[in-house]
């Protein structure tokens, strides 16, 4: 078995930076206050682990049947982000989490989406995909971005109520997305799965590890995850200011491209291959999955395991920032035909946010 | 003539309801101070009014042209929102009025459009529809948001212009709502009828009756709506607050539901019928009538019935509601196709706002 | 050569008005402080000045390559509203500058697409046009206008940041749009120009002239344009007092009408013709255009000609009617299909704002 893993390692250069995790782990220890090298090194460990858990959940989902396959994936796919937010949650930085919530959203949708259709424009003239799957995920994503919006709009009314309304509604609002999230998947599983026929699972790309080796990878990778975003929630913040980093850029940005990364190279690689169904799914159901199951959980949990209760009251910025992230990815997918230049665009949406957000004095957020 | 009401009385069970209206006139001499008794019975009388009052129109429709019915069906499709609305001008209570204006807008576009879609979808695998009925509502209701969103959105300005500008600004623009609809008429009754084919009136329901008993119906139940209205406006506040109702979640919801009460047993049973053409253009046709006719009329009668000029300036959440409305209905009947999960996500964004509005305390509205 | 300018002048009625350019200039000189006077013969000068340097714009484009004659056409098509702009630049009015690009926009794409629709619309019953072309534009005219929302945006949130950071931002963001506009043309001249066929340019429309009556024309009313434009900025603001017009009203709706004559007066005949993708072509085109080429070459020379940086931070009321204007352009043009009707819907979106910008008290602004 382990013998399996060792060849995967050796076939995927990415899997080579699994070097850094003991790394990180000892720098831990010898150096506590070398945030920025600590930093450096917890990214460089977590991208090859979200590989390794990604390979690893979709094989536990070859294996069993459909319907339980699509729902592990959904629930386990986006298992790195979900970590790295407990990590911040635990540690009560509740900005961060908000900001590595929205930020997934941001970048799933418009650096992704957009990366893929620019790499598969530039080698494939013009890239035809099934619109279907792409606008049910933009309809999730249209209707997780209202429930975000919501508390911050009422916050935002003249007379502001207090926090206790705040929470009650965004207690509200997680069971709300959880039962649109359960609801999606007994329709895009059970009942109409013919409408997403084209859109088919990453699985096909790999080869999937047997069972024996894909169930004790998930649990030992998610643990080592968990250690590692410890190390990376810790010195994220500080590193960031030394670096001249806005903490808005790194939640919204590097959080979410680090945490992001396996999923990105199996859209590329989608795009690349002409299969731009696989790229679109894999982006936009990201990016759902992170809004209607990650962030309500999330909050949930905050119950149980933070400080304090989390409510969904985010900074005015993060929210019109996933409302035009949302709307570019309606508004780009409602054609289902692609060229380099629609890849351009969503990717320049992208830019204008993190230049705007890197440029954002600390105090302004 | 009354032998063929009272038939209709004995085979529609909803009519059975008008029992409440001598029991609501009753009570209000009996214990004018029972708020919530009186508006429990006021609610259960409207409803059966309205539905007479819808079949009434239509027989007096389906009697005349078809331009000048199409005319009627129009004018006096919303006629029970119209005279609760009258009731709560002449009132006073300018906030009510304009909650349940939103309301109706809100309720008939999310609540009405996805029951449809859901009821029709349970039952149906996929339902296809005439897209060009359903874009052409869509985009008077946007025009319709537009108006109603421009005072807010000036008066949330940094410099807010005052109460002058406001009032000559809302009265422009209800002459603007009623000249779009006048001209909207023209276009699908008169120049373009045969884009909007399959979106057939629901006169081939019913057995229309003859002018003889529908004229005198409509003129005595119009009368009778406005008696029980009056009452249902003293009470409806107090009986909320004994409820533990926030004032805007019972214009916004109760108000709406129960004025649409008759258009929505339409719309759904045309959705189980497979007519979702029907549905469709009942639900986006009640929006549009009410944002485009009954929004600007109250406007201008409030210069002659109402204590002080009424203007469009609405609370900044109802506005969100209602642009999140709109935006929704165009997105969602964009593709002319639908499944039950599209009725799902409708509805939950619906749900999403009345827990929203349940939640709100008063001060905050 | 002259008799050639001199007999297209005989036929087109618009150059009669060139009898103003000597007129407005005498009477600069002999009566300064007529602001009224002098503000009348600027606009009277200026349309035929425009129509002038279109012609002679689109005579060399027709000389030169498709792609160098395409690129001429985008950077000079709207030379007039640069010329203007520059001229209030220079004079430090930045407010102007901001309402006149705003205005730009707004008007390029609600009156004259709108107006387009319903000329067009009054002659044919149904008009189809290539909807490839349409949503490029309006692709370009969302990112564009997701740029000029961001600094409003930001500045809105509760503490907002300072005036550097918008300044920085606002230069990021002009070079991004730029970027934007150069990779545009590279789409649409060069890898995909088969996507926009049958949106022919405005050449065939009339006889080019040579190149040696051409360039000379385009050096000597560039130079008379600039001259007329400094004594329309001069008198514009006092004129407006004079006739009770609020200066948003004038920068948005008069500047704007002004600058755009020439091209509107092309796709309003087009539509006629029944060549509604050159109309289309012709209002989102000068619209994107505006947005992503004169807004941040402004920008860039507000660092050498202006007595301060302008950034790109605009009256969040101007914010608002920008996004609509570009919602309103993505949902009209998605069908590919027009009707009268449809272009009354965006003329009234249109009457709604300019009424807004009349009523709107002068200090709200």
């Amino acid at each position: 078995m382990l013998t399996l893993l060792l060849k995967e390692i050796r076939h995927n250069p990415l899997l080579w930076l699994l070097v850094f995790v003991p790394a990180v782990l000892a720098a831990e220890k010898l150096a506590p206050d070398a945030h920025t090298l600590l930093f450096v090194l917890s990214v460089l460990a977590i991208v090859p682990l979200a590989a390794l858990l990604s390979h690893a959940t979709e094989s536990v989902a070859a294996k069993t049947g459909d319907a339980i396959g699509g729902l592990l994936n959904a629930t386990l796919g986006n298992l790195t982000e979900l970590v790295i937010a407990l990590a911040a949650l635990r540690a009560g930085q509740y900005m961060l989490v908000k900001a590595s919530i929205a930020g997934a959203i941001v970048t799933n949708t418009l650096f992704m989406l957009g990366g893929s259709f620019l790499l598969g424009g530039l080698k494939h003239h013009v890239q035809e995909y099934n619109r279907m799957g792409a606008r049910f995920q933009a309809g999730l994503l249209f209707l997780a971005t209202i429930a975000l919006l919501i508390p911050s709009a009422m916050a935002g009314a003249d007379r502001a109520p207090g926090i206790a309304f705040t929470r009650t509604l965004s207690l509200g609002l997680a069971v709300v997305l959880i039962a649109a999230y359960a609801l999606s998947m007994l329709f895009s599983l059970r009942t109409h799965p013919e409408l997403f026929a084209g859109a088919a699972h990453a699985e096909d790309e790999e080869v999937p590890w047997p069972l024996a080796l894909a169930l004790p990878t998930l649990a030992g990778v998610t643990v080592v995850v968990a250690l590692v975003s410890e190390v990376f929630v810790e010195s994220v913040q500080k590193a960031a200011t030394e670096f001249g980093m806005s903490p808005a850029f790194v939640g919204f940005i590097i959080v979410a491209l680090v945490g992001a990364a396996a999923e990105m190279a199996s859209a590329f690689s989608g795009a690349r291959k002409n299969r731009l169904d696989l790229s679109v799914g894999i982006a936009l159901g990201s990016a759902s999955q992170i809004a209607l199951f990650v962030a309500p959980v999330l909050v949930l949990l905050s119950y149980v395991m933070g400080p304090a209760p989390m409510d969904l009251q985010f900074w005015p910025g993060a929210v019109v920032m996933m409302l035009i992230s949302t709307l570019t990815a309606s508004l780009v997918t409602n054609s289902g035909r692609s060229a380099w230049f629609m890849g351009v665009l969503v990717l320049l949406v992208y830019v204008i946010f993190g230049m705007t957000l890197y440029l954002l004095p600390p105090a302004a957020q």
